[in-house]
């Protein structure tokens, strides 16, 4: 059976299936792309058991048929194909390729080695997929990369009625981003942040549909389907840690803050956490770090805020930088109390994003 | 004492002396950078004992003065620095760069603590930069890595009457460039081809200046002075293995060339040293490779020429795409006859340049 699809169509779509399908597994099976055929185009899938994909796209084809191939090579292959146009041509245990003057031949498996997967047909939910993807967006940098409790390394979803709200935190710090739109769900469950990577991928205009199984959440977007396999565990009770009275708050650029941290901080010694000393007092706030090479400081004016009149308080500068890149425009720092009482950023145009930062012992 | 310096041209010149300056060695003289200031402006100078570099620019300075300080926290620091101009402070033991809200305060060392580096004041010889560069970047690649005799991993500069040449070769594969200019000097030399490297990144429009020195090759360029170690040996007496008579030579465009040889390599197993099979017939090329994932070919037109109607050969697909790379336009191959009989490639446009490469043994 010989298939006709564009390179472009073929190559962006694999792009982003690749990423997903591991080169190597323990399990060979993980290894494979599955390949549908049909007279309504070609669909491709794979899965890293976290993670499963599937991506449709037009295909000129005269039937149907399924076959599965190693992902990685069949994605290099069609990368480097000369012509905008490709014909797969497919036989009983071989893939011919044609573009232009070039034809490659690759093995085919039966379509039964590849994992099995079932991507929904149902969805009860839906979001507007440019604002859920700035709601995961806003927040995965507060999720633990690793060494710690297994639901540290998630992204809570809070899907509630009248608000969706994303929340990831490691510990030392905490995010949250509201999105003003009910799903239509109704649950709080767990992603993995390494499955929101991928997620953020696929995410482009228009809708998000959603869909609550048992175990995991499916999610079709565009010609892009996905099943997110979701953590078990409790999520830490965040809302009761995040302070509600700040002495002293400050306002102020939010580029020009994280430059300014970054900057100073080249100084620290990563052995200090790359520390960095706020000190805020009469309206400016001066930024220091210290270390065997040298020591540096930067002053910025700002808006202070709040019944006292000076505080200062040592932070991991990469927390506070992270912290703060979500926010466009102005950023408000407001702080709790001095020592490790924890801080708390937001938006100045947009309540939806709330970060909190646990300050340094330095006592 | 104060001195004024824009930083773009700090950071410019700082970007290019870091790369020799290395960040940890063993000689902890070695991560110094020293800096020299006068009223005619700085200079910046650091060695990795294969390359010394200086570099001038303009600064605003009341007077003179030599320090050192650590090479790789200066330049980060000044990488970061916030505004347009730069003020540096330097005290008895303290170096404080000062740029719009930001400062930082840096330990100064003694400026004997770094190498000691004479460059030349007087040049004997010169050549077009442009082309000196040409002449070094067609051949760089043609030089070992590792693993292989010393002069191996050089390149060979023979400075002759109305000649220059450039040559590299790893025993596999030889490539050279002829620049049809004096350099008024005269001497064969040897640079190694990571010093050749740092040259490159150096050498812009303009004239080099060159003077050969016992055991290195001084080099002056616009703000750029440079000593080069030469390499002890002999290099190899290539003249002679470059063969003569070809039964087969073909012409073709050599990015048409080098994107199918690439495209059809993927499918090669990297135990075969990425075998890739060129079969010429009835003037069309043939490329071929074969391997555990699957087979690739791809047919390219070709002007033949020759005494014989066909030959096939076998390469590695990495030494074909480097040979081919320097040539713009169309690209001739020529065979010498079968098996490990070396062909050569040559640039239609522009005899200067010439590359062999050894087919690998198929018997």
């Amino acid at each position: 059976m010989k298939v006709l699809v564009p390179k472009k169509s073929l190559a962006e779509t694999l792009a982003r299936v690749e990423r997903i399908v591991p080169s190597r597994s323990s399990n060979p099976g993980l290894s494979l792309l599955r390949i549908d055929v049909s007279e309504d185009g070609m669909e491709l899938s794979g899965s890293n058991m976290d993670v499963d994909i599937r991506a449709r796209f037009a295909a000129d084809s005269p039937g149907r048929g399924s076959y599965a191939v190693l992902g990685h090579v069949f994605s290099q292959v069609v990368r480097a194909l000369p012509s905008d146009d490709v014909e797969l041509e497919f036989a009983e245990d071989e893939l011919q390729l044609r573009s232009g003057g070039f034809a490659t031949k690759l093995q085919l498996m039966a379509p039964g080695s590849a994992p099995v997967l079932n991507f929904a047909t149902e969805f009860s939910g839906a979001l507007d997929a440019p604002r859920f993807a700035r709601g995961l967006a806003a927040v995965k940098y507060a999720a633990a990369v690793a060494d710690f409790q297994a639901v540290f390394r998630g992204v809570k979803l809070e899907l509630a009625d009248g608000r969706t709200r994303t929340v990831a935190t490691d510990g030392f710090r905490l995010a949250y981003f509201d999105i003003a739109e009910s799903s239509g769900l109704q649950a709080d469950i767990i992603v993995p942040a390494r499955s929101v990577e991928e997620l953020l991928r696929v995410l482009d205009e228009g809708e998000v549909k959603l869909a609550l199984e048992p175990g995991q959440l499916s999610v079709q977007h565009g010609n892009y389907a996905l099943n997110l396999k979701l953590m078990e565990g409790t999520f830490p009770d965040y809302e009761r840690v995040i302070p509600k009275n700040f002495p002293v708050s400050i306002t102020l650029g939010s580029t020009r803050l994280a430059e300014a941290v970054a900057r100073v901080a080249l100084m620290a010694d990563k052995t200090t956490n790359n520390r960095v000393d706020l000190f805020i007092k009469d309206g400016e706030l001066q930024i220091t770090a210290e270390g065997s090479f040298g020591r540096s400081q930067e002053a910025i004016p700002v808006i202070q805020e709040g019944t006292d009149s000076e505080i200062g308080l040592a932070y991991n500068s990469k927390y506070l930088v992270d912290a703060v890149a979500p926010v466009n425009g102005d950023v408000r720092l407001s702080f709790s109390g001095t020592n490790s009482a924890p801080s708390v950023i937001t938006d100045l145009g947009d309540p939806s994003y709330l970060a909190m930062v646990v300050p340094l012992r330095t006592a």
